[in-house]
């Protein structure tokens, strides 16, 4: 806590919402890497606090996501933030109630800060943009815009175990097109000045403008895997291969999923990533999720300390 | 917190239940006041106390109302309440286990107290009658009966804009047949003299026995908004317009929506309330709801410390 | 907490996991005995504790069953144990995900235990197997086979009334041959050597193996009740009826309900036992449900001590 206690010692509240990646300077970045890493004891568990006691924040998903839900909400707690659960299926909401008016209400009840998810790219930035007050946004995912802190845990995790971003190679593989995990995570990793950042897709899931992304397209895995550091696997939607975007899930597999064979071409040293929940057999490999190169698991962990550092930036004042 | 401990010193809990307003004493309500008043900091946020650290509710809505429910949650959390949500629809009650088990069971599990929010009136105060011992029902909504913790925000917010209630005169539009929330709040105003309660509706929504309510009643809006010092606007129910009570909404906001031409026959500084969620252009103007005048905002956070005020008042014990 | 300090002083965590009833000895359940009953106050009411704060459940209920997860939601709470209530159906489990990739996922975000209620036998011993840290489970009820926090407080209540086991008889009445309740009960009674165990139950209600489980079968319940101290009568799950196991509620009452008649051939202070939810007027009178003789509220409460001290056991480490 002590860097938090450092770098609130300027100012009231670090960041006012916490609604894209793309608004953050390197500077930035690194403080919350910084504050996260605060969070951790000695022995790898992460600290129980009171820092925000008092505070309540409101989970408002409109889309079902049990994980990243319960990420935020476990994040509160060690924080001895109050969590408000709203049950969106039967709110006012349901009713023709606005977003807008949902939060005022909520606002007006004491809750402090907003983590919404919302099928519309967007919709948190437009709340964020329409209050008045000190209420918090936290965007947790809007369509395929933006996933803010899914991008900072990524970059966390790549910095935990490679600490110097300019000198790195990245290869992103999956639906780029339609990704907020992958489109937020270029962003951050441009702004952190990495070294290269290839990206591989079927020609159906690429967006057109990879110069304008920073990044360097590549059609054939292999190429794409060779000499990296680190390789991010985005989990492929069922629904695409109804949408006829690729063949089916096997053929999927054998084009682009990552296996032994594959991951040799990579450095020595390279990690594997995903955002979860992983495909098996799909664009992963069971042996590979499980190997000691994959660190799926330790992303979920981080997912924690930076959802606690954002809190803790966004809610919490200098005392 | 001070106010509350001069009025416990004097015994163990100030009330066993919290059932109806129509049992309260104007010197009780004054209290409930104080209390409630007592939560607030002198910044208008509200304090976070351990003063019921170790007591458990349980809210039990066989009604869905997110908003109430959440309001009750939050307040329970400020006083550090251990707070259950139980699934009516997953619960042994659905499977026929009466509302009474349902309770008993609950109790021996240590709750301490209990929301009720139930379909039929008198079902909270008859499971009330039926308890021998210490467990605490406070009533969140019964039927068309009553809904006393929101009379109490309601005169709470009166008295923080009025102070004084024998000079004022109220009027209360809407579907006064219906609503528990006329129903409390009409009874609440009697118990604090107020000056004049007036109420307006179609007569499809008025009950016989307005003398025995102690109101006037006025078919015309424009005549009894005249001069008044408070509007209390209550929400018209879209199945009310089903069955055929009401012609529509926008004949319904014709005769009876306030709009700024009629908020200007009130009092100069008299205030719009309204218990929310507001069926904006129907009941309610757009920008009556946001001007200065309004207070509906007001009314959901003051729902926040009354609801402290009635878990202090009944659950709390003098330390 | 005095006499859980005590044995805690020896070891760092007193259970790995809590599975079932079989592994343990008379020696472990009498201190699961002595650590529950030092959460009770002086005047019956249970400790408020700060003991296991810091630490984390996740509730897994893969059957419903509001009343079992609302005690070990409760008795979390009442030892400052973060409390996370996974919603099954719109988990990434119901998706395809794995329970056991869904525990490592959630034991990457720090759940440090895991409360999981199965349909299927043996599910969460098999995950327990799986493990290779220190997560923790226990066990909530897997189909048929288990539901030791059940039989634990069962003999709990036994203890509370009766003190010495070996000279008990006890009889358990209903559905023997699916009830996991009476599976871990009779267990747990043959470990505390009672004096004698008798069961009665429909021939098409019955296991085989009667002499295998240490029980003597009585077809009469009339001649099993003689002269014993404590009975046990289980909830008759209406969709045996369906199945044709048994003819009909008041035929299956006429036969096997407790009633007052009944009662008088047990000893004069002989305990009345059931695991809830009753079906009164099918297996017991209302009469004896409320009877000084019933001890089923006492159950309840009991669940909530037990949960505790389990929660303790395996989670909690000395001091």
């Amino acid at each position: 806590m002590l860097y938090f206690a450092l770098i609130m010692s300027k100012k009231n509240n670090y960041f006012k919402h916490f609604l894209s990646i793309d608004s953050l300077s390197k500077h930035q970045i690194q403080d919350i890497i910084s504050v996260a890493n605060g969070f951790f004891n000695q022995d790898g568990s992460i600290i129980q606090s009171t820092a925000l006691q008092g505070k309540t924040i409101a989970n408002l998903f409109f889309e079902n996501s049990t994980r990243t839900k319960s990420t935020f909400e476990l994040s509160a707690k060690k924080l001895s933030v109050n969590v408000l659960n709203v049950d969106i299926n039967h709110s006012a909401t349901s009713k023709g109630e606005s977003l807008l008016d949902m939060i005022l209400n909520l606002q007006a009840m004491q809750v402090d800060a907003f983590v919404i998810r919302h099928p519309n790219a967007g919709a948190p930035l437009f709340v964020a943009s329409q209050l008045k007050n000190e209420a918090v946004i936290i965007n947790a995912g809007d369509g395929s815009h933006s996933h803010p802190t899914q991008a900072m845990l990524d970059i966390f995790t790549i910095w935990q175990h490679k600490k110097d971003f300019q000198s790195l190679k990245i290869t992103i593989v999956g639906d780029i097109l339609h990704s907020r995990v992958a489109r937020s995570l270029i962003m951050a990793l441009n702004i952190m000045q990495v070294g290269e950042i290839r990206v591989v897709a079927p020609r159906t899931l690429m967006p057109s403008n990879t110069d304008v992304l920073g990044v360097h397209y590549y059609p054939d895995i292999d190429e794409a895997l060779v000499d990296v550091d680190v390789i991010v696997m985005l989990r492929l939607q069922k629904e695409r291969m109804n949408h006829a975007y690729i063949p089916s899930g096997s053929e999927f597999c054998h084009q682009y999923g990552l296996n032994e064979t594959r991951l040799k071409l990579a450095k020595k040293d390279a990690i594997v990533m995903h955002p979860g929940p992983t495909n098996r057999g799909v664009e992963i490999a069971p042996q590979i999720a499980d190997s000691p190169q994959s660190v799926i698991l330790n992303q979920v962990t981080n997912g924690i300390v930076i959802r606690m550092a954002v809190m803790m930036m966004t809610m919490g004042a200098d005392t």
